[in-house]
């Protein structure tokens, strides 16, 4: 999407040399800064550090970071140690894994000449497909969200909440949860988002960043106040997206998400999850039983990096904010230091509590027998 | 309670010249930093911008600001005029008004030159009233904690989750959700606390600071993070404090804990609410639909106040972090400046999904037949 006058994707190739670079999110939505990645510790840091984050986006940054290495070695040890190097720098996104289970798959009965090329065009498709993936979701969602606004009739926006950032900055283009907000207001519908801060790592500043750079309405708040505004009539349907959905419906998503699942389900909102096909693990029947929570590192918990104050902060209770320059970054740490912290990364929102999942080929029920039903040629060829 | 070797309570007089003194809580968990206050311009501001915090010491403050303007001016007028501007601070803390109105109450009928003395003793009556209720409070809660632990067998330590602070910085000692778990500590019982962040304003830091203080083992977790520890058998109750209960025993405390009291419904776990009876606002029956929802400023959301790092900062992602000494405090911003921000600061738990109330008086059934019940002598005389 846009970022000023530029239309960007997530991950882009040079395609004159190859060369891969990203959007480093470290520093977003405070600083802009693209990065181009080329070993594959470069990738590996990329994905484990969250310079990208995303299911979809790191997927497609796994599938470039096999294909450059695949360049310089194209031997199947090569191959098969990148894999193994890429595949634990995060234990919870499937996509990660089924793009370089893909890639390996591709590649491995090549002659060992033909490896580079064909890694390198699978990486751009993989990229592509997941845009047109976004796209679709975006056109089903955005149906929801006609619907929705043909029933209010009181003039008032459609409002949408989200938690965390399933934008087009955790994906290659449009995003997931994002794509049929965006949809909507590229339509002219009368739509306003209520964006979750998500703490720890705060990625609603993404969402907000983004949301705000495309010229869609929207509110920042923190993970606190969804429910007080679901009880009081201020959101009329939730999007998330998911990092894992169970072949039950279950869905596995950014810490928070179930508890706003509840409060949905609670004041009668529809709760909807959008979802690309890769994010569907097969293999998975009990979401909420089976999938392994990542426990992040404590620290993500204790600081929190933003802009240092500038005039605003005159009559603020700011004690020392040191010389820097306005609109530069830093850390602080909320907690006493002699805490212990927790930081699991995610939970699990039983399908119970999910209205629909918004897919590329369109919304369902979240249960086995609908997830089956639409997606007979994944289910099969994924769970044998 | 205890900071370092010395026992405080979170506003106090000297006995000789009746100087009041608070904690002024901004700067905690970073500083410990006491404050004198005298003009009733100084009550005001330490109430409306939380100096101090939690309702019971709003109402021990708004008493002292009463006696000390009554000090220097003892007339009917005088004593309004009081009344009128500190009622106005914060809109939703019911003991404010409670101990306004028992302060003006009290004073009126008497001559002039009796009532400066008569206030002062009423305020220091009203402290230790709060102590008293929030030690029979701990009491009544460390029984529900004792048969939690007989029931385990486990081994395990009794997890209690609580939301915000409802500590001894939020009374005037002991606190209300925390008195029973210093009860249990006290009392040799193994529990362990998990404790809510609670943004916007990180209150959390405080209840991590106080447990840590008095050595009760604690864990400080986002506020994202309940439900599913709560899914995960990791929490064995919750306890949380309370603003204020409607008649119906609706409980209106920091935003965030309807979240929380819905997924511990939905896992089956008992959500217990400590309050006092000050705490009861007779004169609402229905604490959803009735109980106006303070919005404070926007910059709690835009903006946290933190430590600025020190060696622990060394590999982390500072860009900038100033000239300041080790422990300083600074501010960040971390939504786009251009994003609005909602901070609804309170929301409203349904009777229904709390287990039971924690009283002085007694451990109820949150319904207005037990409220009514328990507080036959309340419920008449503040309903008239």
């Amino acid at each position: 999407m846009k970022v000023g006058e530029t239309h960007y994707r997530s991950i882009w190739h040079d395609s004159d040399t190859w060369a891969v670079s990203i959007i480093d999110q470290r520093w977003l939505p405070h600083r802009f800064e693209t990065v181009q990645l080329d070993s594959t510790a470069d990738f590996a840091t990329a994905i484990r550090d969250m310079w990208v984050r995303g299911a979809p986006l790191i997927g497609a940054t796994a599938a470039w970071g096999m294909a450059k290495a695949i360049e310089r070695d194209s031997s199947d040890a090569g191959i098969d140690a990148t894999w193994e190097l890429l595949e634990c720098t995060r234990p919870t996104a499937i996509n990660l894994r089924w793009a370089l289970d893909r890639m390996r798959e591709h590649v491995r009965p090549l002659p060992i000449a033909e490896r580079a090329l064909a890694a390198r065009e699978l990486a751009v498709a993989i990229a592509d497909e997941d845009v047109e993936i976004n796209r679709q979701i975006g056109l089903n969602g955005l149906e929801l969200i006609r619907a929705i606004a043909a029933k209010k009739g009181d003039g008032k926006p459609v409002n949408i909440l989200t938690h965390c950032n399933a934008g087009w900055l955790a994906t290659v283009d449009w995003g997931t949860a994002t794509s049929p907000m965006y949809h909507a207001a590229d339509a002219g519908l009368d739509v306003h988002v209520w964006v979750d801060e998500t703490r720890p790592r705060n990625q609603g500043a993404l969402t907000a960043w983004e949301l705000g750079s495309h010229g869609v309405p929207h509110t920042y708040i923190v993970d606190n106040a969804g429910g007080h505004l679901m009880q009081h009539g201020e959101v009329d349907l939730v999007i998330v997206g998911t990092d894992r959905t169970a072949a039950n419906g279950d869905v596995c998503n950014k810490i928070g998400t179930y508890l706003k699942a509840l409060a949905a389900f609670d004041n009668d909102i529809p709760f909807y999850v959008a979802l690309p096909s890769p994010t569907i693990d097969w293999t998975v029947s009990d979401g909420v039983r089976d999938i392994p929570i990542e426990e992040r590192n404590g620290d993500e918990v204790r600081r929190q990096l933003g802009r240092l104050g500038s005039e605003r902060n005159k009559n603020s209770l700011i004690v020392d904010s040191g010389n820097s320059a306005d609109g530069a970054t830093t850390e602080i740490a909320v907690p006493p230091d002699a805490s212990a912290v927790g930081n699991p990364a995610f939970d699990v929102t039983p399908a119970r509590l999910v209205t629909g999942l918004i897919t590329e080929r369109g919304v369902v029920e979240a249960s086995t027998a609908s997830l089956a039903g639409l997606f007979p040629d994944l289910q099969v060829s994924r769970s044998a």
